[in-house]
């Protein structure tokens, strides 16, 4: 058996996706003798500078040839830390090579990195010494063959797809997003908050949140226990009842007879048995299958958490009780919309990110909300190029360009009064849209898309909101029309983001939540943070997985996050 | 109105928690004219060297005095952005000082900062000029006055306990630590990936685990609209049919009169809307109050995801998937225990940290955790000493000793033999435990804490236990009675980290499965991982909030995670 008991070493420099790959050696993989292959071939040399060196590396074999006559094999070796893959040579006496070259083949081997010959598309090749081990695959049954495969036929092998070229490359853009999005608030001072994913406030309208519950566990509980063991009867009772007034008798008879001390004390314990006997009897005879009901109605007191509980839309209520406090902070985690959409930009579960920043108004919400998209596409062109270049050269060949601009140009600001003006003259001057354009209208996507992909061909920032068509807690601006909200309009997305500055006048949010036909109890929480020590303050909400269909060019949502869940389908 | 169209400018540095504070100028906040105070008393010189800068803070007033007879008030003002309080100096010509004493009040205030008089605490004050905006604060209603809270007092008061010194100082540990945790993987070449939260996987027995549905709410709406409008008789079903066959009657008479075309297009439309309404009918009919059944059990065809759904209990069996082809990865997510434990150390909503590792096993498993527990100690002594001051101050003079020995000391690795022997020969020593010691238990508490608090004093790491104590998914050992799990037992809280190399050998994974009365068909996806290109790997699960535990010293699970969920509880 292994020997345990040695601790790391600390020479063992660790390895990183975002190393300075210009050092003459290859950076050990951190808790074991295994390289990545990302530290090999995503050097500015191609791992050339590398040759002479021993290494180990595992991956799984993307395509795999015997050459001169089954003497060696060709194997594309790829371990996920970057697109590219690693050539590896092995020689039919190290191995068995009609295993080793089939497509998914699991490979752990060692050997000496070389230069190949001249005229090869590759800057380094692995000669291996020892193969270490080896998972093989049965061609004929492999669920993902070699042949191109569509991303609707991957999502029915969801346990398999991240061995595909595309949905590893996402998963890479992706971590980097989701990296990028914690560097960016970290450096800015910002407090990462958890904020619950079950909750009782049903703030949005209970229609589309999830439910969770236990009751239905417990009723099926339950049912079983009484099938197994049915309730008493009347008569059981009735009958238990009888012997326990025939014991108490026989006590009362103990006593009167002056009975000795130790048969008294006896008789007594047999008649508090025969109660208990009864006691459980009538606690068991309540016992009823089904969801516990209270007058008509489901009793949710004998639920979990004593009350009726859901999965949370935003966290954006919840996380205000911290920014009221410690001024800048942000959530970053799955919310939940039980919507029966069908389309391919809905997800039942899906991730957002929400800062929230107190002593802050709407301009300093889009400068911050502005400064954070740039951020991330800094960050995609800055670590991930390699991943972007597959997603240019088979998905869209604009969206390398498109995030150069994002992260150079300034973003530009119109009044939603501005923008619907704007579209008036659109439509003027011949351009079609389905929904109607009208001051009020909250608007729809074609209009948001005419305006930053053709009318400014930049990101565009809409700004001060009809009050009608938006959510209580926006404030309310001088012209009592309008409220300070705005949405980040990008090209090939429509809207990516979302916000607000929140109304902190206690009078006036008291009067918008009973304008909307909402009670105030459920707030009362709310308004407490305007009650005592109230702050203006602002915050905005962003998909992110809209950010990720934006900057690889992916068309569906389902493609872009690792297990989709959407009506019908909630796999693994 | 504000003017939003400037976009921001870029030379407003960014203040960052983690500031370089030797810069002579005050950092500027990110996206307004604020500055943190952070960046003002957390400097070496306490923000000596900033004398004679004009700024503008924002935060509430911890504590205020009127002094001069009423002419000026000091304020202590905290931001969040650190435990260090802003002394601030109003005059009474510049605002209404009475207003702004008041523990709670917010302000925003602009102002030089100063030198105070030599022989004060601070080195540095701020002299208000003007003050921007107040909130104020009714000492009355104030639901957290200024005396000594208890823990217990603040849970009942969650939206506003972050305004304690002791709750915000939590969040920047909690923040900390979280963003340690990506930073230790990222830096390690993980990939962070969004495992989900609704699942269908309910391999770790449904009892435990919350249910996710719709029906629920689909039952009450139906119940509802049945009330509002209740389903038709038969008689009303019959009523409307002999209404179509009346209209039957008349086209089929109407066509062999060979009436007038438009006159028998019109009868047809009539006839058919007449059978349209049948059939409406008969759909309405079949509506029933309740949740809808199928064979006398639930019909789950008919709930949201077409299938029963619960909320996770770990991401590691879908993070496997990822692990099996990009090999290095990790989930940090909120996990849920629909358990009805009352204790001080189990939340039903936690939040976990899960690392996967292809290519690698037990040992390179237990290098990982222990290099990322180590690294977790390092940052909270580089990044937040203050807050951990304030611990080691109010709750656990031993919790920066604790960080620092973790920090630097190897963990101690034995097998779980070994661990049972030294529990044997302790007993022998007079020793007494609560669970009786014997090989083959699974480690109680206070056998964890033994070893770690008593035995070794400093982190061990428990290795090799019993098959039968343990998952059907760890690597059986070539001993046959043990498999590669491994336990990391910290002093403080015991378990912090269970983890183990995973079985990749298909037909004894199909074994173990079996042996223990589970069905294989859930599994199948799982197996499908060992059956096409299978690796050696392993991972371990850290949760979250017992780290946070272990750093700070608190005792409850439920003051260490913004908005704690437990039986009977869930608010906000």
């Amino acid at each position: 058996m292994a020997d345990y008991t040695t601790p790391p070493s600390d020479q063992l420099a660790a390895a990183t996706l975002n190393d300075d790959v210009s050092a003459s050696t290859v950076k050990k993989h951190q808790f074991s003798d295994r390289v990545l292959i990302r530290s090999i071939v995503s050097r500015p040399d191609g791992g050339a500078g590398l040759a002479g060196q021993r290494v180990r590396v595992g991956g799984w074999v993307k395509t795999g040839r015997e050459q001169g006559k089954g003497s060696f094999a060709f194997l594309e070796v790829n371990d996920g830390s970057c697109p590219a893959n690693l050539q590896v040579i092995v020689d039919a006496a190290v191995a068995d090579l009609a295993q080793l070259v089939q497509t998914g083949t699991s490979v752990s081997v060692e050997g000496m990195l070389k230069n190949p010959p001249e005229g090869t598309k590759q800057k380094v090749e692995l000669r291996v010494e020892k193969v270490i081990d080896v998972g093989t695959v049965d061609p004929a049954k492999y669920p993902i063959p070699k042949t191109k495969l569509t991303l609707e036929f991957l999502r029915d092998r969801i346990h398999f797809r991240p061995r595909t070229n595309t949905i590893s490359a996402v998963a890479r853009i992706r971590n980097a997003l989701a990296f990028a999005t914690h560097t960016f608030f970290q450096e800015h001072g910002f407090l990462y908050v958890h904020t619950p994913i079950v909750t009782t406030s049903d703030c949005e309208g209970a229609g589309e949140m999830f439910q969770v519950t236990t009751l239905i566990n417990e009723a099926e509980r339950v049912e079983k226990e009484l099938i197994k063991n049915p309730p008493p009867s009347e008569a059981d009772i009735e009958a238990a009842n009888l012997v326990a007034e025939e014991k108490a008798e026989t006590v009362k008879k103990l006593k009167s007879d002056k009975a000795d001390k130790a048969v008294i004390k006896a008789s007594v314990a047999e008649l508090n048995k025969a109660r208990e006997n009864v006691a459980k009897l009538v606690e068991r005879s309540k016992l009823k299958p089904g969801i516990p009901q209270k007058d008509g109605k489901i009793d949710y007191g004998q639920d979990f958490f004593g009350r009726q509980a859901f999965l949370t839309v935003s966290g954006q209520l919840q996380v205000e009780t911290y920014a009221c406090a410690v001024s800048n902070v942000y959530t970053f985690g799955p919310t939940f919309r039980a919507e029966n959409s069908h389309t391919s930009r809905h997800l039942a579960e899906f991730w957002m990110v929400e800062p929230e920043i107190a002593f802050a108004d709407l301009k300093d919400d889009m400068n911050c909300a502005e400064a954070y998209v740039k951020f991330m596409c800094h960050w995609l062109l800055d670590k991930c190029l390699d991943d972007m270049e597959f997603m240019a050269k088979n998905y869209d060949k604009t969206c390398i360009d498109r995030l150069r601009m994002v992260a150079s140009t300034p973003f530009e600001r119109i009044s939603y009064t501005e923008a619907v003006e704007l579209l008036l003259v659109a439509v003027k001057e011949g351009k079609k849209f389905e929904n109607a354009v009208e001051w009020g209208i909250d608007l729809a996507s074609e209009h948001e898309r005419y305006l930053t992909e053709v009318k400014f061909q930049k990101p565009v920032i809409v700004y001060n909101y009809p009050k009608g068509i938006k959510a209580f807690y926006m404030r309310v601006n001088d012209d009592l029309k309008t409220v300070a909200a705005m949405d980040v309009l990008v090209p090939k997305v429509g809207e990516l983001i979302g916000g607000s500055q929140r109304e902190e006048r206690i009078d006036i949010i008291k009067d918008r939540i009973l304008e909307m036909g909402l009670p105030l109890e459920p707030y009362e929480w709310y308004l407490d943070l305007r009650r005592f020590g109230t702050v203006k303050h602002c915050g905005f909400g962003l998909g992110f997985e809209r950010m990720i269909l934006f900057a690889t060019g992916i068309d569906n949502i389902r493609d872009v996050i690792p297990f989709p869940r959407y009506p019908g389908r909630a796999d693994l």
